[in-house]
């Protein structure tokens, strides 16, 4: 399967989930609609894919297994955006071409779909039929962690603060480690352990998906410099113009694409380390590493 | 023990605890302290003592088993308190007499610091040493349940959507049920299961639930017409002011006590139903529903 089959195919499988987890709930009309809006607002389900391809390695044959942490997860990052856009967070109108939920809602509904996606991905895994005891309370720590006051939300509230000031390339990183780079990592971590990978592998992981956060957010910021507002389905420049603490602000445009580079070639020999040749995760990280939006 | 004395004594627990846990984070400073400030905001414990009280009849001495559950469930209440008093949704300046956590702090920095206790409330369960992993992936489903757009959050939003309009009695109580019955049937589930009451324990102390979670809050509503505003820290009248659908509204208010009435009887046989006799539970109910704030 060529990689873009394995995107189309790992998107499909998340869509068909998500749908399917939807329908056999009873949750109040305008609250349903404000979180299917969201779930179904264009997400490139990154985070699932990458779940879908730590896991491959391991276990080519059983994705089913993973199915129902892959949506929890996108749950996650779902209810991550709708909050970050509210007014008084990013107050973004519009991502990836369409109404943010608050615009299209309200903002207490927007504020109340965000909560119900958070504690809804929880319940989702304690619920999956396909896991262990053990599987369930492993998953569901480690999302807790990824995604709480010490992981993605620590993120954002330094993302906020960091805002006000120039930042430097360490402090940089360390915001992007919390707000993108930890939930990519539990999308690594937990493929590699529901595989049933080595420690040592594990641990090799670990550091790829650490590289990895930086890549995806590297990119976004050369992107928001040289990329097509077309293609991206948001306005460009618009970082260097709030003087935005960036790489591309910070080295320079060459220098952001020379600091792409050395993570791309860090995370492929941990891969490496890891045992892992000739896989999804190699090519994904390519794929994303050379995407125009 | 006087009831008075256990009651002091649970929220000791409880603050002791929540202290504990919290000291021992890498949470970043501003987050940390809006986390902080609203859990140490003045707040009964009511929902943590019942749990103690539901658990003591099967576990009489061995509370330590329900701690983290008992905290993890203030911080899905303070959470909840937070969001609820944002500008978008109550937009309340005061709460028990002190700033809301968006007035003392900011608008974003409230949301995160709902998302970040929401989300901790998981990760101290799954972390719980005191717990098997199927007890673990039972309390967290029922919490999810409990707290998720099946819910608390259900009922949030059912509440703001009533508001426009004049409810039913009946609309009023699906409205409690899930907005503030569904947290109190959680702390009595999650006591009798975690002290190992049987199957039939169990199904007479839901009954009991859904009576004690109706019986808040006609006492709240009945407390907004005849209750003291300086013991209660707040205004009272203001429900009837907006013409909110209140017990008192709906039922007049020797109408409203009858049902307070009513619903107690019904609890306590509920209670007896389970062979549950001479119990805290049974004098919190009556401590409860004679408070005067």
């Amino acid at each position: 399967m060529s990689i873009d089959q394995y995107i189309e195919k790992g998107k499909q499988l998340v869509e068909t989930e998500l749908s399917t987890v939807l329908q056999t709930t009873s949750i109040p009309k305008d609250l349903y609609e404000s979180m299917k809006y969201s779930l179904f607002a264009g997400g490139k389900r990154l985070r699932p894919i990458l779940l879908f391809a730590s896991y491959h390695p391991f276990q080519p044959n059983h994705v089913n297994k993973v199915l129902k942490t892959a949506i929890a997860l996108e749950m996650i990052h779902t209810y991550s955006l709708i909050h970050d856009d509210l007014p008084a967070m990013d107050d973004d109108d519009y991502r990836r071409g369409k109404m943010t939920n608050h615009r299209k809602f309200d903002e207490a509904t927007a504020i109340l779909a965000g909560d119900a996606l958070l504690t809804y991905s929880f319940e989702l895994i304690a619920n999956d039929e396909q896991l262990t005891e053990k599987e369930k309370v492993f998953i569901i720590k480690e999302l807790a962690i990824a995604s709480g006051p010490e992981g993605m939300v620590a993120g954002q509230i330094l993302d906020i603060e960091g805002e006000k000031k120039v930042l430097t390339l360490e402090q940089l990183e360390k915001v992007h480690e919390l707000k993108t780079g930890k939930l990519i990592s539990f999308a690594i971590s937990a493929g590699a352990y529901l595989g049933e990978a080595t420690d040592e592998q594990q641990h090799h992981l670990k550091k790829f998906a650490y590289y990895l956060g930086l890549i995806f957010q590297v990119q976004d910021d050369i992107l928001d410099v040289i990329g097509d507002p077309e293609k991206l389905g948001k306005p460009v420049g618009s970082d260097a113009e709030n003087t935005k603490s960036t790489y591309p602000n910070l080295l320079g445009l060459e220098g952001a694409k020379k600091q792409l580079a050395d993570y791309t070639e860090k995370a492929i020999k941990a891969l490496h380390d890891a045992q892992i040749r000739h896989s999804y995760l190699e090519q994904l990280l390519h794929y994303f590493g050379e995407r125009d939006h």
